[in-house]
């Protein structure tokens, strides 16, 4: 299983469809997980997926629309259930508070098991202790997007690192533990002098998962996605729909394929399909036109985060 | 189709399986139906089990445990997805009524389309017009529980009637349009003289339907079920677990089969499982020690209700 990859919890929009439930994601991250809008019934589909509740770690709404949102009291109470005690930082535009404060009053379990953290600005999301919130070492930051309600995209930063280069490192005579020691401490006294982590590494920028869910086009899905190397994002309609879509406040399948190429991601989910598509074949097509690297997602599937190159 | 039917959306306690979602029944009644307990989820199975949501004409809740209400929003929604414009009665014991205004509160469509109408007592339950509450012309009653936390037992009762007897109708030259005006108007006059309803039918108790959740056993459960033709009771557990069972508040298989032996009801319909057991078979065979006519019930399943003899 990879360290790092996405797990489709639900593919569907407004409503289910006998093969695709509402929203739900989950982010895997180095051991921690983050799951993103947790529509009806995605507790049920944690079951399916194989996602036990103690591998969610943050939660995160992007609005508060009841087909992203109405299966956090579940998510919740389930973590009563199954005996979970931490309580999960729950992260939702802040608008969206009232709202949140009848789903978590929903069930007499919920409302010890989540933190609230609205969000009011783009930038780094501030967790219960006041510091950025991480998520397996990730940073999550949001970013404002236009919707019919206030609405936010979702990114896991990793933190830029070092990638060691094997024969500088060799020809410098560094090896077994001291490579750990000069990652750490940027500096290393060798029998021939000292060496400098710079002199034997490149620089290794952090990689970026992000979401963007019920959104038209606008500035902040494009700043959302940049350079992410995994980008789900909402594909409701088909290009016939392109006018429907602007209305509703939601993206074309197209236009996620534009967004991805536009913003210089990587691999593009499609994700949040409008029910009147039996098959996401044509959304599929379509986004492919636009950009090389694009799936549609399934219900219940895993897409690994591409390792950077 | 038949006319009476309890349809079965969700057979599952406190946590979903990968076969069972949690509780959900809806009982189709002369073309109107009530749903009982819309767990998480209920909007999908309705999807599945072919229910659309202008089949439901009355919402009504035992208690307000997640695990039989979490699904009331995305119903509620659902009927505004779908333009359904009229609101339906929400019965509830009247101690859930906070939990109620948080539940109708997480989506923004719900509140306008439930018209709250709590349970403060035994009997039949008044409607938003101050007059009982019917579902295809059956009176719906409420009868208090022993729970957790207040529940009630819900009865359809269809008003007693007469059943036309054919020997005595043609020795009285009683035939066609003449038996539904006998039947309207309790007299006919005839060539031979005035023919009263007495003289050629006898009584025909009402049929009854009771959906007994979440319950202890106790007196209110066997009120509930008393004559019912169909009885849909709670088997949370097993034999084995009958002291787990009485400190949870909930009854086993073989409470149920002989709360349904005690109170005369006929066919007896299990579910609401503890998801310890993957399979039904050791459920139903301790209830069938107790009663006749019995089944386990499966999610998605439709099961008549046996029409009187």
């Amino acid at each position: 299983m990879p360290a790092r990859e996405l797990v489709v919890l639900g593919t569907s929009s407004a409503v289910p469809t006998r093969t695709r439930n509402h929203s739900g994601h989950v982010l895997r991250w180095d051991g921690e997980g983050l799951l993103v809008d947790p529509g009806e019934g995605t507790q049920r589909q944690m079951l399916l997926a194989g996602v036990p509740g103690s591998a969610v770690d943050v939660i995160a709404l992007t609005h508060e629309h009841g087909d992203h949102v109405l299966g956090l009291p579940g998510v919740l109470q389930r973590r009563a259930v199954d005996g979970l005690t931490t309580p999960v930082p729950l992260v939702f535009p802040a608008p969206a508070a009232p709202l949140v404060e009848h789903l978590v009053g929903a069930s007499a379990h919920a409302g010890a098991l989540a933190v609230p953290c609205s969000v009011a600005a783009d930038g780094p999301v501030t967790g219960p202790d006041g510091a950025p919130l991480r998520v397996g070492g990730a940073v999550l930051h949001a970013v404002a997007l236009d919707h019919r309600v206030p609405a936010c995209a979702y990114r896991l930063v990793e933190p830029d690192g070092r990638r060691m280069l094997p024969e500088r490192l060799a020809a410098r005579g560094v090896a077994g533990p001291d490579v750990g020691r000069l990652l750490a401490e940027g500096t290393l006294r060798t029998v021939d002098g000292e060496v400098r982590l710079e002199d034997v590494s490149a620089p290794r920028p952090g990689q970026v998962a992000a979401v963007v869910e019920d959104t038209r086009w606008c500035d902040g899905a494009l700043r959302a996605a940049e350079g992410a190397d995994l980008l789900l994002c909402e594909a409701t309609f088909a290009d016939a729909e392109e006018a429907l879509a602007g209305t509703y406040g939601h993206l074309t399948a197209r236009q996620a394929g534009r967004l991805a190429r536009e913003a210089g991601a990587r691999r593009l989910v499609l994700t949040h399909y409008s029910s009147r598509y039996p098959s996401t074949d044509g959304l599929l097509a379509q986004a492919r036109e636009e950009h090389d690297d694009v799936v549609a997602a399934a219900d219940l599937e895993r897409h690994a985060v591409p390792p950077r190159r």
